[in-house]
């Protein structure tokens, strides 16, 4: 009711609490019911849970299910806790499958095991056989409620068994056909069948053509495969191909969000949240955060390693210490921008494998051109400074031609490692998404003290050193 | 036919460029049609501009649009100046005016124009209608081809609606009712449509209830409210709430997957990418990592400036200089770590402007926490390196708790600003994406040395300083 809302959803969450205050029950119902049920899941977040579960028992059933479907699984979880054991019944046999499982899924085990004793002897066997898909499969995902109709049918049949059969099913934009044994032969859009004459043979609308996905596929492909297809809706089918589900494109679309969320995370530096940043336990968090920070730590030990190395130099030209920082970073943020380019466009399939000798040639000469633009506004600075301070003394045209160098080949060589990090952690089977920006910056600060320090001993050696 | 496929991609492209050295255009044409649109075009992508123009004036019409439609932007632009006009006229004509809008958005303004005059005067309205939307709005992705009805109509009177209207649209997994004006009133999924009895009036399916979309809308708000609600298809709606369009979820995976691949380069301290990796010219490519990269650098120059002051330190005790990118690396790591936590957060909507209070509560502690890590293992690691080598000279356990200390420091410094640089950005209407892990270290850097120098000043003032 976007276009016609007179509520906004604090209003509606006032006069919620406003209704079970004054224990008007039957005004608290007929105000829930006129609400859309998408909206009034929205509201009931922030409703406390006995005053959900108060409001849950007054809703007519269907209207109920709706509106659980709609709430997060966090408030599902709660919910059913506060509601009686034939309500829950109810809410979970009358639940979209897909979203039965999605649920199921966040339980502990013994939750879900009494769970799934409230259910039909027809719902509970979907139940376990979604359940028994290995997580993040497409099993997982799909709904097995959908159409299947044999070629021999014709339209009209086609339309009268959807009428009878149809009611439930989460999507029917798409209608399978099978064979006698179950066999996926075709999927047609309901466009075709809707547009065809009655009497029209199934087999006349067919193209004989059909992408399915796998069921133990991962879903990750489920959504490649949609991004590249365009369906509202994809078939799945067992190893044998045997139509098992369907998934619908706005399943997808979630799935593409936390996909994504998790390389974003794991290029920021941090193991993938399972749960929402705000819903993350503050331990959980830190667990995760810690873990990385410390690796990139022991790792970042070695620069204080490879200075120990270079004390003698340091010494003899404090001024060299001055733009340790500068250096580094900008061999770290070169890195970090070529893994970020690189991680993504493998994710999106727009670069394999095969591709990283054209990518390293881009990278060599991109590396190349960023480092000599950095080196020269570098070289600039030290000869402007020195202009006017005198402070890195009378070396400073060799300070500045040490510095300028140095960037030329710490920044090539910052882009060059976060290239190529990408390609060598997919190569040992490993997430291209773990060569962070940190993880990136880690790697490059080692070798860019070690550029550094051998450049200035070569220009340097006699003057200052 | 990914189930019963005889060909692989590979396979396909060797047949087509066979027959076409062969001349044998008839195999050719055959050979083609016996594939699906899909794997075609996915076939054709890697072959010649000139075969692809060749192959698309041999296919049957129907065949070759729906092919077209499958081509990626780069190969339809291409393929246009190979063909002539009047297939350009009847591709561009039958092309569904969404992909046609998507088409038309990549081309040269003088070529668009060129092109719409071969519209047929219907065609030329929807795609100047179209066209005429900003840029990123909802606008630009609807498609205008959707079934209308009315309320006062029945299921069947809709039903033999369809059967003649419904061809050539987008998607008719929704239906929309509108009043005689044009303004919507409803939408009806084809569900229950086609399991009500012939005779029900529509106004007994309507619930009155629907969401829309304006046409105004920024694109990723039609990504969130679709991630939202689960819907296959939204309708768009002009300010008046007169239905224009309609969009559908498979084209907002795409959206979803683009603003995502945007936020990541940002992240990475990238200006966002207008088109792939691969297919972005060099020099365009440079232009957006150097404008970030010399930004950062003159940022980064500070360090140099702020060290300049720490001469002194560094002369008297070179042992300092030596953990410099130790320090400065884990504040700029624990920076990159929160704020690319907070900035998916807020991308989804899981954290709002108002909850800053809380985020930052939460990491002063987090950082705490995790300075504190890294401050005792950094501890012990001077203590125990000391101990082998005396690298560290007799002042070693001071050392030891002034690396320590800074530590603690530094990483809760690097989180609280990691955490609300985002907050800061949003406040002053800039994409919280900019505060990219780049960003955020080299802001973190400068403050380290000087929470470093200081730290330093304090407890090893008498003995090494």
């Amino acid at each position: 009711m976007e276009q016609n809302e007179s509520f906004n959803l604090d209003q509606i969450q006032t006069v919620l609490e406003d209704l079970i205050r004054q224990r008007h029950w039957t005004g608290l119902k007929h105000f829930c019911i006129e609400q859309e049920p998408i909206v009034l899941a929205d509201a009931l977040r922030h409703v406390s849970a006995y005053d959900q579960a108060l409001i849950f028992r007054l809703l007519p059933r269907d209207f109920g299910i709706t509106t659980f479907e709609y709430l997060d699984i966090d408030s599902q979880t709660h919910l059913l806790k506060g509601l009686g054991q034939s309500q829950v019944a109810s809410l979970l046999n009358e639940m979209s499958p897909d979203d039965r499982t999605a649920l199921l899924e966040e339980l502990p085990g013994p939750v879900v095991k009494q769970l799934i004793e409230l259910l039909s002897p027809t719902e509970r066997e979907v139940a376990q056989t979604l359940l028994g898909y290995p997580e993040n499969s497409v099993g997982r995902m799909m709904t097995p409620d959908y159409i299947t109709i044999h070629p021999q049918w014709t339209v009209g049949e086609t339309l009268n068994y959807i009428r009878i059969h149809g009611k439930d099913k989460e999507s029917l934009d798409v209608i399978y056909v099978v064979d006698e044994l179950g066999k996926l032969i075709d999927d047609i859009r309901i466009n075709q069948i809707l547009t065809a004459e009655l009497n029209t043979p199934i087999q006349k609308v067919m193209n004989d053509a059909f992408v399915a996905l796998k069921v133990m596929d991962d879903k990750e492909v489920a959504a490649t495969v949609f991004r590249r297809f365009d369906r509202a809706a994809l078939p799945v089918c067992d190893s044998e191909g045997f139509l098992v589900g369907i998934v619908t494109a706005d399943d997808v679309i979630d799935i593409v969000a936390e996909t994504d969320t998790r390389d974003i995370q794991q290029l920021g530096g941090v193991d993938a949240l399972d749960d929402p940043y705000m819903k993350t336990s503050f331990w959980v968090l830190l667990r995760k955060r810690a873990r990385w920070l410390i690796i990139l730590f022991v790792g970042e030990m070695l620069t204080a390693t490879a200075m120990g190395f270079f004390q003698d130099e340091i010494s003899k030209a404090v001024v060299l210490a001055l733009f340790i920082p500068l250096i580094i970073s900008s061999g770290g943020n070169s890195g970090s921008q070529t893994s970020t380019l690189i991680v993504r466009a493998i994710a999106l399939g727009e670069v394999r494998s095969s591709d990283w000798g054209k990518v390293l040639k881009r990278e060599l000469l991109s590396g190349l051109v960023l480092g000599s633009i950095l080196g020269a506004i570098g070289f600039t600075r030290v000869v402007i400074v020195s202009g006017f301070t005198g402070l890195y003394g009378a070396h400073w045209l060799l300070i500045a031609m040490t510095i300028g160098i140095t960037l030329i080949g710490v920044v090539t060589w910052g882009t060059i490692s976060g290239a190529m990090l990408p390609f060598i952690l997919r190569k040992f089977k490993a997430d291209p998404a773990t060569s962070s920006a940190p993880f990136v910056a880690t790697i490059v600060d080692v070798t860019g003290l070690i550029i550094y320090f051998s450049v200035a001993a070569l220009i340097l050696r006699g003057t200052l050193l």
